[in-house]
């Protein structure tokens, strides 16, 4: 992560994951449907599409990790950054401070997809509060390493990593609430756009950081620099909204004239039927949790 | 803004809002209403005053911020700094911070006047989470565009920024808490009255910055002088107080004097009869979230 | 209160308000009751002893500042400390920084009193929220002074001064919680509890700032100086907690020895029949508030 | 405290009892009861096991902290490091700072422990309440404690005592919630799991202070140790949060293998049987608050 690729890769990753959660999140919503997930187990959902027979998403997570992991050691091919202390040097220094730290990183997101795919593939009810703490706790580790991460870096690079904890400590918060309070619309919508906020600042500072397209490193002994960082982190809130907000137009466009491939897409969803009483929902509002 | 007009005029703009909104929900809690707003579009309200039939507060919004924000890059007429960046300069330093985060925090508040636009004048259901949603954003924009704002400033410009920071947190947060709990009067009052403090302070900033009575800068290298920025914000916390008191009352002895003519003006709030039964209450309520 | 009586005097007056209120709420939670205030005009309740016919706390509020408030500007007899700049002085310097952030504390304290007189004797039901708010605002605004009030101390009393904002903060966030939740007998006794530890951990500073036991003055920079403040502040908060116990347990004894006394003395609490429906009292809550 | 063994054991004190009660609660939740703990008096709970006879966590606490509160001062033996003050100096300086504070920091835990005592064995109603107040208080204290522990320490100590307070402070937050939600598993099992990080923290703190594994002292002027910080913190939070689910999971073996050992273990807990209407089991909650 040390690097160029290093920011933008995961950038990307976080950026499409929550592109993607804006359009499942937006059908949810469009349809009225209550829950974003079901909880009973893959056997007994009946004929399904291929994506609730498999843990879809806890098998990218890791399958997205583990190479990210790996690279953090041994890429360039050749290299190996394993080693935490060099016992050669008589003063036994630490070494590859950085590397570990998102080595954990990745470590968290890794467990956080482990948990989804036992949860969703093998347990006899799936376990929605635990997938939940899973990542809630992913998210609290990575916001409490990028702190650690500031140690010895200028005044710009501590800016940059503190705009970068904002939207992960707001996202930790709002998956504390979800905890309790799992059917709120507005916090779905709210967390998909600080997601979508992390990774786009993240790809926006491996491009401040390595490739400033002045062709000249920002300067941390300037405090204009240092606003700058601020107002640009304002145009990714303005523009990440804008972005929710055009995805969720695009669905309602999409949802009142193909109401029926909906249909299709939409079988593993558990539907919230718009006839139902109260007291129903509130029975699956149990259920689920 | 960054000169005395600039901190005087927003300033002026919030405190007058503040003064508008007292008004409003003064009348709102003497005639016993549980709402702010209706949630109805206009061609359903039937005959009403021209109040109801334009989205009168979004437009005064971006009326009132656009002249603003293209002011911050070309007033005095002939100016142009609409460059971020010197290229004639082999440095590529950044241009205009300042201005650049004073546009930022105009176009937050032009977003709500366009949302508001929107919800109010063209969508079948007026969407007032989304408009609150949108204003919540603007504060916060502009809460974090101050926190940065400090940067390289002394110890005084700091302090002064900061208190004017705290109100505008308390708006955020209130307006974060309404987003859930809308009908709850005790936050009404206070969200008037921190918005009529952050203008004052705002007004007051501008004279201690530009304009100090004395004819003498403050000089950051006092405690005295930072310590009475503190003493200071204290009295615009007691005096805006007083005023929401006073409008209050005012409204309060205007009500009782002049019960009719409130009648005409109110015909655009949606009344909640005080002989409908709770389940009536609740049910509006639902519908107007 | 740049002196050592400046520092006793509003320590003691909080001590005894919260010593007060421990034997009150000791009381009222003894008898099972679930208010601390009626909320009829005096005039209503029939015949009562004096202390319910007068706002007692208000008139002390009133009585106890406006004389600190007086000694600030004039004591010794002769002194005037009003100007705020020094005219003459060609730098027009700021005057008197430390009396005004005083003054300022004793106003908030003199509206809270002057709001409780006008609550509690002259409107025609007694707006127990207002009240309320009024005292927020006076221990909000003594929290912001404290804050700014540290400018340019040392070390020492800067650790000193924070752990008083500590019990404020405290204060105040328990005291916004009770707008909402009035009838928490835990947030109660919480809140007298921190009032005792403000008074106490005030007077304590004024004997560690002007009157050291030792006879030397602390000193800023040994660490085991400020590392004790915290030490002593802890003993602080494990004694005021032991006082509170004893009052209770005095209380509970007195309460079982004289049952007959306490009628008289309670008269002017609404009590809440133990043999009341779960409904009245739900009525009488929502009177109340 | 300020050596190796004043770290270590508290942090297996800690640990283990963070050990105990992930058994306690693995099992209370198996066998789905809704209450850690029975607010009955024990002379009304019929024939039962010893340990519902006496306060036996109660008198843990106290037993195990009084020798730690007496070594601090009197070991090795011969030692006497009660003065406060050194009244042979002219200066009068202030002595033993840390001994002072691990000593406070005991006595908090012992007050928690007393309560404990008096209220499962001589109040005639258990007071849960009152005793997770004072268990609060004591962790409270420690944050306190721990926060002013940093003073004229060099960065590593300060980070390395900042992550000790975090669990610490989300304990304090957690115990605060309990006091008005006792029935949330999700807070039972996260205090579980921080007290487990804090023993897990408190020991590897005292081997990175005094025991390094490589021989050399971490140095504080080097980013990349402090770096190296968090990462182990980190990897404690991912290792204890697999210790909490192990122990589950070990629980849940011998929940479904030996369901009568269980019976006779579990008597002194209230069990809430599955066939009891949920209006039985609000009165059981209301009665054990």
């Amino acid at each position: 992560m040390g690097n160029f690729p290093g920011h933008i890769i995961p950038g990307l990753i976080f950026f499409f994951f929550g592109l993607y959660y804006a359009v499942l999140i937006s059908l949810v919503l469009l349809r009225g449907q209550q829950f974003l997930f079901s909880s009973l187990p893959p056997w007994d959902k009946g004929p399904q599409s291929w994506r609730q027979k498999f843990p879809i998403e806890g098998l990218l997570k890791v399958v997205g990790c583990i190479p990210s992991f790996l690279g953090e050691f041994f890429y360039p091919f050749g290299a190996n950054r394993l080693a935490i202390i060099d016992w050669d040097d008589p003063e036994r220094p630490f070494l590859h401070h950085s590397i570990w730290q998102h080595a954990t990183m990745y470590t968290f997101f890794i467990i956080s997809g482990l948990v989804d795919i036992v949860s969703q593939g093998w347990l006899a009810k799936r376990q929605i509060k635990l997938e939940q703490a899973a990542l809630t706790l992913a998210f609290f580790g990575t916001a409490l390493l990028l702190t650690s991460h500031i140690q010895g870096k200028d005044a710009l690079e501590v800016q940059g990593h503190l705009l970068l904890v904002l939207p992960n400590i707001l996202i930790v918060l709002v998956m504390v609430i979800e905890l309790w309070f799992p059917a709120q619309a507005v916090l779905w919508i709210f967390k998909i756009w600080m997601v979508l906020l992390f990774g786009s600042w993240l790809i926006h500072l491996g491009f401040i950081i390595y490739y400033p397209i002045t062709g000249h490193p920002w300067r941390a002994d300037k405090p204009g620099d240092i606003m700058f960082l601020t107002t640009f982190f304002c145009w990714h809130l303005i523009l990440t909204a804008l972005l929710v907000a055009g995805v969720y137009g695009l669905c309602s466009l999409w949802h009142h004239w193909y109401p029926h491939q909906q249909k299709v897409m939409s079988t593993g969803y558990q539907l919230c039927p718009t006839d139902s009483s109260p007291e129903e929902r509130k029975k699956l509002m149990v259920e689920v949790n």
